[in-house]
């Protein structure tokens, strides 16, 4: 996720200067919470994986983004020729692996008498590898696509990429050598990184296929994006963002048990929040921890006091929550300063001053939505409140729960048809749903219709991806739904797999493999954290997705 | 120089697995000598150059090439500047220098949100920075030209390029940004290495002001290439040969004195030789030292008896000439292995078996130049004998000598126009003319007649570059042909200054900018070691060079 409002744009302009050092003043620990999480960042697990496999890119309309990669030879056929011979290989890693790529040269005649030089293109997905980069026409950083040169001065040699890739497939091309001898590849290694360490439970018998695979599938994902802190991608955007921790921490929680990753990066959130104490959507962690300045995420800053809830649930670390505790309760102060004393956030004022994300959606209108998310975050808030006995520091949030749900209600809900409609033209979307009923604004039978109806409204704007999907289901979820939430779950994700994903992808439309927020689907991340869910709501409910 | 001829080539291909291992059964210290090369090898000294300068590349048919750098801006200008707005600049580092390039991006505003990424090239030259790359026309390594891609994962970041590189300019291309945060470039900084430490005399006051200028330019030349061994050029092939040694070595002995550089590569070069005791044409230091299997060359096997002999009388390191003087004594077997009982060498044999290089002059016939070189090298291996007093093991060379001469008068030279001729079509070429006198073939005065008239022969072959101009200059003075020597050393090498030379060049023929024994210009070497001898000519032969 990369993307600015423009206004947010001309914020960052403006606080350029005052907010680039890591100065937090807000909270007068700031400081110390950064050092906690640096003593908590994890030593990650290394695993040596070495590939078995050659493939070429054969385009097949049926594959997704119309390329698949077909077994052609063991390993050991590029490792047994010349590569001046052979000029241009893919190999297969058998898997989605993040790490180091590492790789030997061996002469086969003569001296090597000049530097030789190779392109390496690391590839998630097929398509990655079959695809020409230039000219670039993506609107982020070119440098994100994971094609490197690489001079080597000798050989014999053991070479190593300096970068930290992601990847399956690797596209290995020679690019320059010398006629006065001849050389081979040996010996390919990838180092491949995680902090996810524990095996998790194998699912009931009783689990169909499809389920067990999605989980599998979602289990690497999030194993993937496990590093020093929980990544949204491996790929890209390698760092942490709150709402892709909201959701690898719910799928942390049914799985790998790394709760010390969780803690980390509430600590270091809460240390690297702006000068009013408003956690930012995204920090850095090199070369140290600084906070991408002016980055104000509305709903990622409220969905912090819901990690930090669930924290504590799933931990009883009570210490840490009492020390953050002071962070969740800035947070609310953003609903407090933009929902009116009718109960109604001031959605304009909102959308200008902030950067209100919820999906990628071109178009979509986020009044209701936001109205929903922060009826959530207030109950959720109030709910860590009573778990660490401060009720009587939030005395004001059980009324404004049921003033801003009236106000929802009466301003931003059809009765005619059951839905939530907003904007001037009435806009009827699947999001002003689900963080309605996510913030328990309807009840169920309410919510059930709401859902069903939207479901039935060809012209409602439907999830542009995973991570509205998450919601989607828990709010299915909510209200009973239970059949089709397995339904919709097996459908969406099992559509990943059944177009060959390894790890799941930051953008899924069924009805658009090219899909892309940044106008070139190969800088898409195809491992990306928000797509992880299954694994949560797989385990969570085993009754309704392990019968 | 990097061609091999054919037979060569063939005989590598046969050799290829055999002669891989550094393994050395001729010289039973063989390895020894290797220990001992290895514990010479000199710590560089790291000198940190700062760039002042931008330059933008003119086209202008009077300069080298066709490319003028022409100053535009001070450094400070990048420095003050977004690099997203610059996007291309190229920076002077004001002159040549060896090492490594290590810059500094810095925030102008924003938090880095992506990996930028930078092509940069490094030229000795304007031309190198102006000409395409690709497709690649050469017939040697692409890896060779200098231009890298970097990609740099975090702003604000201090970055080195790990790859040594051989420059005086930076072309550095922003090729991958994000367009939410700005950056900058800044603190560009050269290590430049050396292991030429002394710093030379000055000349005489009368030296004129080009003589000062060729001799100033060839000492940097001259250091550029004095690194851990002696290279041949720093950018390419970066390593020792033995005809660039030797000249170097001549250098050195008038310039940086590092006489433990030159007992380095002569132990390097002995310990590497082949099975059958030749001194190989080059060896490579890394990733340990070894040596171009089946590279046989044959003038250059010679020559190290030379370098071996000079470096005697440089230090009076006895030693050392005792412990090599059997590499030497087997080099003469290369001569009574090639040479019948007429006196003269079976060219025809030779010039199968081995390399004889002697000049980058395309269709040059070196039957007389191989005959002069095998008598200048038997003139000298003797005088190292004498001067160690082992004559006794090698009796036979005087009349050997002797029968020599008179089988080139006989065979090769035509009295009626007093020059040495060769080949079926009779070919008069300076090189012959040159050998020759070298091998002390010619008195004074037909030395005399035979340069004279081959300068006054347009159709003969003249020396194709700057290594084959050394021995014609020393030709010159050995038969007392000074003022010529002088004019000589001026125009040629003065020519080069004219052209705007910071350093002398491997391939220099005034009448074509672009020669290129590669087919491809841009990846001759700008600052090649054979290029420096007017350092010791100057600075051996004041009186003629000097007033």
């Amino acid at each position: 996720m990369q993307k600015l409002h423009i206004q947010v744009l001309l914020f960052v302009l403006l606080l350029a200067v005052s907010s680039q050092a890591v100065a937090q003043n807000y909270y007068p620990n700031g400081k110390q919470w950064i050092e906690k999480a640096e003593a908590l960042k994890p030593k990650l697990t290394e695993t040596i994986v070495k590939p078995a496999t050659l493939v070429e890119l054969v385009q097949n309309e049926n594959a997704f983004q119309g390329w698949e990669a077909r077994k052609v030879a063991p390993i050991d056929s590029l490792y047994s020729k010349s590569i001046r011979q052979i000029k241009e290989v893919i190999v297969d890693l058998g898997d989605h692996y993040t790490g180091y790529f590492t790789f030997k040269l061996k002469t086969i005649w003569g001296a090597a008498d000049s530097p030789v030089r190779f392109r390496l293109t690391f590839g998630e997905v097929p398509a990655e590898l079959a695809t020409p980069f230039d000219p670039f026409p993506g609107t982020i950083s070119r440098a994100w696509l994971q094609d490197e040169q690489m001079t080597i001065m000798n050989v014999p040699s053991t070479n190593t990429l300096s970068r930290r890739v992601s990847c399956r497939y690797i596209k290995i091309e020679l690019t320059g050598t010398s006629p006065y001898f001849d050389f081979g590849i040996s010996d390919i290694q990838f180092k491949a990184l995680t902090s996810a360490v524990k095996q998790p439970e194998a699912l009931a018998a009783t689990a169909s296929p499809i389920v067990k695979k999605i989980d599998e599938i979602g289990l690497k994902t999030l194993k993937e994006c496990m590093q020093t802190v929980y990544e949204d991608g491996p790929k890209r955007d390698r760092r942490l963002w709150v709402g892709d921790m909201y959701l690898e921490s719910l799928a942390n929680v049914y799985s790998y048990e790394n709760h010390n990753l969780t803690k980390r990066c509430l600590y270091i959130l809460a240390g690297l929040s702006d000068d009013e104490g408003y956690v930012l959507g995204t920090i850095f962690e090199e070369p140290e921890p600084h906070p991408q300045a002016g980055q104000r995420l509305m709903d990622y800053s409220l969905l912090y006091n819901v990690t930090l809830k669930n924290y504590l649930q799933a931990t009883g670390d009570k210490v840490t929550a009492e020390v953050l505790w002071p962070v969740a309760k800035r947070q609310l102060d953003i609903i407090f300063n933009y929902v009116g004393e009718d109960g109604l956030i001031d959605y304009e004022r909102a959308n200008k001053e902030w950067w209100l994300f919820f999906d990628w959606k071109e178009g979509l209108n986020k009044n209701a939505a936001i109205q929903g998310l922060m009826l959530f975050v207030l109950n959720e808030t109030y709910e860590l409140a009573t778990l660490l006995g401060k009720e009587s520091e939030v005395v004001k949030v059980p009324s404004l729960i049921k003033t801003m749900k009236k106000a929802a209600m009466a301003n931003l809900f059809n009765k005619k048809d059951g839905l939530f409609e907003c904007g001037d033209d009435q806009q009827i979307s699947y999001a002003s749903q689900i963080w309605m009923i996510l913030g328990g604004v309807l009840n169920e039978k309410q919510s059930q219709k709401a859902l069903t109806t939207v479901m039935d409204t060809p012209e409602a704007l439907y999830p542009g991806g995973p991570y509205m999907y998450h919601y989607f289901i828990q709010a299915l979820i909510n209200c009973n739904m239970q059949a089709k939430a397995k339904e919709l779950l097996v459908n969406y994700w099992g559509g990943m797999v059944k177009k060959g994903a390894d790890t799941f992808w930051e953008v899924y439309d069924p009805n658009n493999d090219f899909l892309s927020p940044y106008n070139f689907y190969p800088i898409n991340s195809y491992c990306h954290a928000w797509s992880c869910t299954p694994v949560y709501f797989i385990r969570k409910y085993p009754g309704i997705f392990q019968q």
